[in-house]
């Protein structure tokens, strides 16, 4: 028996191993550019849900699913009935995102409990590592749909319904996933949870830039989105008249020209995005008979982004003249900010590693979001190099990575052994 | 023996079948709000050119293909090496399309050479029907692809080598229309024409403004075309500053905006377009990296043409900031007139059928352009309802498309027997 005092999870936390996982997950959807294009529910998707379930086995954790495609998987506790300590995030990526948005927080996860398995020292709660079904929203959109469905934010049967653009649906999609997934057992929707943290890159450039290495962080920035209808009529490129002509392409055009004036902030904290842009007949000699755009706005001010919001529909139907134009809310999540008992325990554990860190908010939305209203909540940032992501540069120092596994496994084998 | 005076060709010209035969045409493609989308080379085109084959042979004429996929009918004439007259134009369609853009003057060419025949005297030249392989260039950019390669003014391998968004060569779709086609003869591409006569529907309001049945067509206004594609940079919609971000969508939403300021004449002249708009990752939290957009540009004076050209390549640059952009030039036309010998015998032979008629310049593109500088071309127009044309509600009343038919019935045969 040792006499050495017990060694802090955090001990165990093996930079190596975390970078290998992250470059073998990588691989799976990687793009020519160096990215990844892993979209929920695909095959890839899939694949990497896997991979996961294999490199749990090794550890002995259980896997198990969910009616909402959520992946679990358990280190049992001491007390067997107990609400488990749940951490993770997402494996699903953007059409053209990084090897980190999403999965590190999963193998960041999947580290902190090999890391709490190596103290010898089984915890009083249960561990789950969650990968939660659609993040990111780009073939079903709006994103989050595993969490949502989870808390019950989201009625699953709407969920189950959302079709992509091939026509697709979301259960149909699933039950094609489910195939290439070994036999693992499938629980009911939602469950007490103790504690959810959940790992990811900050995706700004405020940790990087500040030289900290930690970011506790204090809350996730309101959200709002919006679908704009923009509706013309067709008409010969060559022989219509200006006057006579209804062309959407133009009236969007300028509406979107307008909502970025007049949502300038010289602050520079409103982030306004038009990302999804889609004209009919899309005929090069043929005037526009219809654009769809869709509006993505956030502050971290919930009383701003309302006002800011609601001028959309307003500057939409100013600018819309001679076509017409429908403005639909998508969906509106104000602010929020966690818990401050939880956001201590993460300050106080990159403290105890002699970690820099520093309160931030995430202008980013997060699976986070949905579990904090259903069980105590915090998240970790780790810095974005430059700040990029959504994009197939993102990067992040493996040493960084490694460090916000460190300060996630000791946070999560304090919640799990509470007193 | 009959004693009467022989009757002129157009007195054959029968509007009920004209009207039959447009709407059996219609039905191959139909769209539900009673439009057509019979795109080039698509089984629907190919379905259409069947029809016409079938149509052709009741008549006795015999079909022929080139290595362009141009369909030609040819009426064998006394002459048997003589030179033939040409009239046709397209059967392919806007994605939604109407009934008549391209195939009315095809049909009118069939119904014109039926009433030749119907007459009893058989032509001194030949006379050839002829759909020319995709007009439209929605499928495959640019259109009038059989006429420019049939006249040499685009070289063959170049367009059979265009693909479509799918990736499909106009080669191989040439090959699949075949395969649906009856055993036809090929003939090699090109030969020399007496004349060529084209009627269509006008695309615009004038004649029908006027009063006015039959459009002595003078020229066809010059176009230029755009390719602009606008790079940025991918990055995510709630965490990226304005400041740093690379916005391809606000780019070119600007860009157009400010073309369509620089372009705009109170004289409503100038025609300006963008009918394509290409956004890149797509994806509504994402920052668009990239957006491809068309623009098609006409005016019928050359010069101005040029002047007003010349602008766009700056002006996209002038509001690319912080995107790049590059600007191609995909084709570029001035503006022809047509022989006025050719315009003489289209408005005497309106004058002695006692229909009313006005000189009007084509604002559109047809495939007369590129037969003009190969043989002495001419082309009639007919009312469009309200102007409205490259839409599903296109119409001209039955009568009107008889009137023209008439008119073409008797330039045909004049142009076929000289002298």
């Amino acid at each position: 028996m040792s006499v050495c005092p017990a060694q802090p999870a955090s001990g165990f936390v093996n930079e190596d191993r975390l970078s290998r996982r992250l470059t073998a997950m990588a691989a799976i959807g990687a793009t020519a550019q160096g990215g990844v294009n892993r979209q929920a529910l695909t095959r890839e998707d899939a694949l990497a849900q896997r991979l996961l379930i294999e490199w749990g086995a090794e550890l002995g954790l259980s896997p198990c699913t969910d009616p909402a495609g959520n992946l679990f998987l358990r280190l049992p506790g001491l007390d067997a009935d107990a609400a488990p300590v749940l951490s993770g995030s997402h494996l699903d990526s953007q059409p053209t995102g990084g090897k980190l948005d999403g999965v590190y927080g999963v193998l960041a996860a999947l580290e902190a409990v090999q890391a709490i398995v190596a103290t010898g020292v089984t915890p009083h709660r249960p561990i789950e590592i969650v990968a939660w079904m659609n993040e990111e929203g780009s073939r079903y959109a709006p994103g989050m749909m595993g969490s949502a469905a989870f808390t019950g934010a989201r009625p699953l049967p709407a969920i189950l319904a959302v079709t992509d653009a091939a026509g697709i649906s979301v259960a149909q999609a699933l039950a094609d996933v489910r195939r290439l997934l070994p036999e693992i057992p499938q629980r009911k929707l939602g469950l007490p949870v103790a504690a959810y943290v959940e790992a990811h890159i900050e995706q700004g450039p405020e940790l990087e830039q500040h030289g900290d290495t930690i970011g506790v962080v204090t809350g996730i920035q309101g959200k709002r989105t919006f679908r704009v209808q923009v509706l013309g009529a067709a008409a010969h490129a060559g022989t219509s008249r200006r006057a006579e002509r209804k062309d959407a392409m133009l009236a969007a055009t300028g509406m979107i020209q307008a909502l970025a004036h007049a949502l300038h902030d010289p602050e520079d904290i409103v982030k306004f995005t038009v990302g999804r842009y889609l004209a009919s007949p899309n005929a090069p000699s043929v005037v526009a008979s219809e654009v769809v755009f869709s509006i993505d706005l956030r502050h971290p001010d919930s009383t701003r982004l309302k006002a800011l919001g609601d001028q959309i529909a307003p500057i939409c139907q100013a600018s819309a003249a001679p076509c017409d134009v429908h403005v639909e809310e998508l969906s509106r999540a104000d602010s929020l900010e966690f818990p401050p008992a939880m956001r201590d325990r993460v300050r106080r554990a990159a403290a105890r590693l002699g970690l820099r860190h520093r309160d931030i908010l995430s202008t980013a939305g997060h699976d986070a979001r949905y579990l904090h209203p259903h069980s105590p909540s915090a998240m970790i940032f780790v810095p974005s190099h430059l700040g990029l992501t959504h994009c197939e540069t993102e990067y992040t120092a493996p040493a960084d990575l490694a460090a916000g596994a460190r300060v996630l496994a000791d946070v999560l084998n304090e919640l799990a052994n509470p007193g």
